[in-house]
């Protein structure tokens, strides 16, 4: 569901990995649907992606093969469709979630497992939702959501399993982190602002971003898995980077420092965390300090296994669709074998 | 198997852990027998983790209950007890893997699964190994061996699931990153090893480390678990630190450069591997630059994912015990739920 950048992006990249998926991992991934808002393009005989890709471009649609009905919704579709995973790839509202909110919710009720790179709907209603799953049997993965191709949950729940996260901080948001990389380079914000959306890094409406609500939102799903804990976006404390002082940063250029949107949990007591978004002044031994440009890294402070960095992975529409196929990889490993 | 510094260091770690490895993932570790060299103590009765702990420690062994038996071998404990986990924590011989590599080899024959901190019997077997853990159904579980709490293994193979690792590289060990980095401050070769020797972060017989054959097993592990492939030691082109010359420590010094022991894979061909441990010199821009002392670190450089590195994870014996119990939880999950 959603045929937007992510969506194309997963629906090629699935092509691409289509030997490899099927060699190492025994899977081969079919579209049975690819839903917009209008309509959907169906595909009753199960043609290969490969087949798909070159009927949409070229619009070559045969009845009874590959078609396209306008109107025709997912939510009938879900209805109707024998369960498989549904892929939530509309754009992301955090305020009320929609439509993915819905679409999501209604997967999970008719037994379908669901990835998404749409946050909108886990920030809103993760609990809900993750229960759901559970009674359902079905999985609700969320790699796509938070950082993507950066591995955050995976390492937190997987590669941590064991220890105790005491601590997590992060720059999860590669919009801001271009446009500070940019400031510190002596370039003014409204400048670094324009750069960032003529490269198509920010977006035209730039405010979920810069006034750090996206990097809040990452560093509440993190930071609710970790903990198992049910914190709304009310519960974190959010300063984006749009009141920066040039003081500031002049400050921590000639200090050999750098200024970055940190992401941070901490936990403070058995019920108690302090979740905080802000900008914040590191130096060269913050394990942090070199993530540059649209770059992302994150820190896990943990009881038994020290303290663990991930830095990098792709930030663009791409990475997103890798961390979509390898959703659907953990659930078929898991559920299917 | 194994009462060395890992051995104990899982012991305590696994009591302290009770609580949260019953909460969080229903998991209760029981200890069937522990089994030195000498002997094994034998935990008829089941007792807690903390109860064993205890009688270890003030000699409080009661007949029927927990007991120690000179010369009782697992060997044959593994032909008549029902199989468990094998955590095997022998001292590691990475020219015969013995006595590891027999353990292993009886365990998942008798359709154990096991978890070890022995890179030995892995550097010397392990595609074998591989085959009899599959043809068993059983789980081979190394994270223990490969880097211990800096996730190598776990990223390669979950987080990056469908990406196609092209290039590796990685601070594996922290003994010679310890002395490099002292040497880097100024002091010389000989006494910054009897530093690491009094510190207990060198082996009196450091040769393994400084001369680059644990960095090599280790990428060997990471590397043929990567690729799919079946490489051995031989195909490793080994260099290790004793020979640096003070020439290029200090060229490095003044350039504000650092030199690290580094191990490289790097795929030249559907077919073709290379796989070097050499010392390297590398600059601030490097993801690993500011790896410094005892920690470790791994890049590894995808065709769908971009980039991603790990730095960090405890690195001493409670770090791989608690890689041995993050091993247990995965093989509890996937085989037990």
């Amino acid at each position: 569901m959603g045929f937007g950048n992510v969506g194309r992006a997963f629906l090629s990249l699935v092509n691409e990995k289509e030997v490899l998926c099927k060699e190492r991992y025994g899977l081969d991934i079919r579209f049975v649907a690819i839903f917009r808002r209008d309509g959907a393009w169906v595909n009753s005989a199960l043609l290969s992606t490969g087949d798909i890709l070159e009927r949409i471009s070229s619009e070559n649609y045969s009845p009874k093969v590959f078609y396209w009905i306008t109107g025709f919704r997912l939510l009938e579709a879900l209805e109707s469709c024998e369960p498989g995973v549904l892929v939530e790839c509309t754009p992301s509202h955090i305020r009320d979630g929609e439509p993915g909110l819905t679409h999501i919710h209604k997967a999970l009720e008719r037994g379908w497992h669901v990835v998404t790179a749409n946050k909108g709907p886990l920030v809103m209603d993760f609990a809900r939702l993750k229960d759901k799953a559970k009674r359902n049997a079905v999985a609700l993965k969320i790699s796509g959501a938070a950082a993507a191709a950066l591995p955050t949950l995976d390492v937190a729940l997987y590669s941590l399993a064991g220890a105790e996260i005491l601590r997590i901080e992060g720059i999860l948001n590669g919009t801001t982190n271009f446009i500070l990389t940019r400031m510190k380079e002596g370039v003014g914000y409204d400048e670094a602002l324009k750069e960032a959306q003529a490269k198509g890094i920010a977006e035209t409406d730039p405010s979920l971003d810069v006034e750090g609500w996206d990097t809040a939102s990452k560093l509440l799903l993190i930071a609710n898995l970790c903990l198992q804990k049910n914190y709304s976006l009310d519960d974190v404390k959010v300063e984006g980077i749009t009141t920066i002082s040039p003081q500031l940063l002049q400050q921590g250029r000639e200090e050999g420092k750098a200024l970055k949107l940190l992401g941070t949990m901490e936990k403070q007591g058995e019920d108690e965390t302090r979740l905080v978004v802000a900008p914040g002044i590191i130096d060269d031994s913050h394990p942090l300090f070199s993530v540059e440009g649209t770059n992302k890294g994150i820190i896990f402070n943990t009881d038994s296994m020290g303290s663990v960095t991930v830095i990098g992975g792709k930030s663009d529409p791409r990475g997103a669709a890798a961390a979509l196929i390898k959703d659907i990889i953990h659930i078929y490993h898991y559920h299917f074998h």
